[in-house]
């Protein structure tokens, strides 16, 4: 079978020194050993060593894990909102999130703009009532990131809402302030390359002391993965259930790989490899940016509307020299690329990208 | 770093063939590809259908995927129990099930006996309310099974409640009658062999109904894991999320391997193993077996007491000789030792693990 590059937002192109690390696991038993051992203590403590590092996580903060992004949606409004939560929406992942809301019985507002369209903090109007205002800092289905300016410029306006920031597709590249947020995650098959199966979540006290005031009240947060359960097991390095060893280990070794290469160097890459990207779409006849204001464009997912032809046509055309790239999400599909610009990927996988779409 | 043999109950030996697959699955993109596209949905079937074969689920059970056994747990509570479960409790993990109805503000009534005791089902009083009878097939904590006369002779008597069955640690090993039960779950980490970080969860119409009305009288049964949500995914060979994909493409094959080597052969292996393990016990003078009646002994999860010295002792011994057995649970640990013995688990192993308890 052919090894194709994979340029997709979904799961996308493994970090490239994942299959090492893979070998080596096997080495190590980490398929085998006990979630309760030393051995898993210190692969836990080293993994979110490394993942502080990285991103700058204060000591302050929690980290914790779970099985994906999407449960993370369900445990921040089972635990960190008893009534009403406030939501930017502006595609279909921060609708998702803004549903589950609705699903779990609370009173869910959004404040919705067209897909790909960003927002501007000075039009908001939260309802007093909102106990957290949940954002995507990177819209998936559409590639419009909320710039870091806007975020905290909430943090002004709300000091006293929770802030929820779904970082999915671009955590680690973004440089975020986390004094200005209280809770942030993402899953680990976008910008950190790995398998999927994996959700990181990072939490201060402030949510902590939220969900203890939800039990005070009798709600029901959950059952395992509930703030407090998995607060008290990671103080020891240890997580509720037998969670997904191997990924935790990986993550751990392809964040210490990325800090050993630095986080200063992948963002300049990513920004060189975006701004190549943007400025072969915008300079040739047959697409146009889907994201028309330049600062809500994303760095690492890059969406384009094709003019003439199809998106099966240019995701043909790269197919054909061994890059997989993305379709438009949801009704926009069959009309927009999706390319995801991770860590993972090279300048020279962009460079040879950008000459096929010059060629289309 | 010595390869050690893991006769561990959690995770636990991973299967023999798992290296090989997760090399195989390098080459075909597993961890790259998307979980919407047309080869996610084979690997989805391929497995569904392995599983259905080698456990023999009628295909009108449905079969769906989570991040754990622990997930299907609350799942279980939440979509199936408006108020009242039931719950057989004789252990660590029966009594964890028990607490999950709840945690989640249900009405949970446990009949409990005392750990490395079975259940005599003519003692059971079952409320009238109770809408689903939770029942643990084999107990890791303490090595005790439920025989699947017994099971039958619960829907016998209660043939209006949903009866749940926690299969974690014997699936697939035992050989259940589908139509006597309405759900049933396990993890992948034990018989299987697999890397942690994967819940398999069947059930069948009854379930969904039961679901739908609690739906209709406006409960929350959760966000993306719900029986609807599973289902409606299922029926395309998708999930709600970005699920563990190399998981359950592992499992898949390892379900094929197994096929392949007959459930038949595999069964008459650990039976023999079983007798091997018990007898070596029972003979000897300074262990003597936890579950006294052996209608109630677990085939794949063996307990023996230690009557001189301590457990760690035991323990050491196997481990001077490349064998990692398990330590008792909870209270019990220091003085018990715990032995895993799943289909990847040699019959070469445990005569050399007979002989190491021999010369103790």
């Amino acid at each position: 079978m052919q090894k194709l590059s994979f340029l997709t937002a979904g799961p996308s192109e493994l970090y490239f020194t994942v299959e090492d690390h893979i070998r080596q696991s096997f080495k190590e038993n980490i398929g085998s050993i006990s979630h309760r051992s030393s051995q898993f203590q210190e692969i836990f403590a080293h993994t979110t060593a490394q993942l502080r590092q990285l991103m700058n996580i204060p000591a302050s903060y929690h980290i914790v894990f779970t099985g994906s992004a999407t449960e993370i949606w369900e445990r921040v409004i089972q635990n960190l909102c008893a009534e009403t939560s406030f939501h930017l929406v502006n595609g279909s992942f921060s609708k998702k999130f803004y549903e589950c809301s609705l699903q779990l019985k609370r009173y869910g507002v959004k404040y919705k703009v067209a897909d790909g369209e960003g927002f501007d903090v000075k039009d908001l109007a939260v309802p007093d009532a909102s106990e957290l205002l949940a954002c995507t800092l990177n819209e998936t289905s559409t590639g419009v990131t909320m710039p870091l300016q806007d975020l905290y410029a909430l943090r002004q306006r709300y000091p006293e809402q929770l802030i929820a920031v779904d970082a999915v597709s671009i955590a680690p590249y973004s440089e975020i302030d986390f004094a200005q947020i209280d809770t942030l995650f993402f899953s680990v098959q976008k910008c950190f390359g790995l398998p999927a199966g994996l959700g990181v979540w990072v939490f201060n006290d402030r949510c902590v002391e939220k969900a203890e005031q939800l039990l005070q009240k009798d709600f029901s947060l959950g059952t395992y993965h509930t703030i407090p359960s998995l607060l008290k097991m990671a103080q020891k390095n240890q997580t509720p259930e037998t969670p997904n060893v191997l990924g935790i280990y990986l993550l751990g070794k392809v964040a210490e790989d990325m800090n050993r290469r630095g986080i200063q160097n992948i963002r300049n890459e990513i920004n060189y490899k975006a701004a190549l990207m943007y400025q072969t779409f915008e300079q040739h006849p047959d697409f146009e940016l889907f994201v028309k204001k330049e600062k809500f464009r994303s760095k690492t997912v890059i969406v384009a509307n094709v003019k003439k032809g199809t998106a099966a046509d240019v995701i043909g055309a790269a197919k054909k020299e061994g890059i997989i790239i993305g379709k438009g999400y949801g009704e926009l599909a069959d009309q927009q690329v999706r390319i995801a610009n991770f860590p993972t990927h090279s300048k020279e996988t962009f460079e040879k990208l950008a000459d096929i779409i010059n060629a289309y």
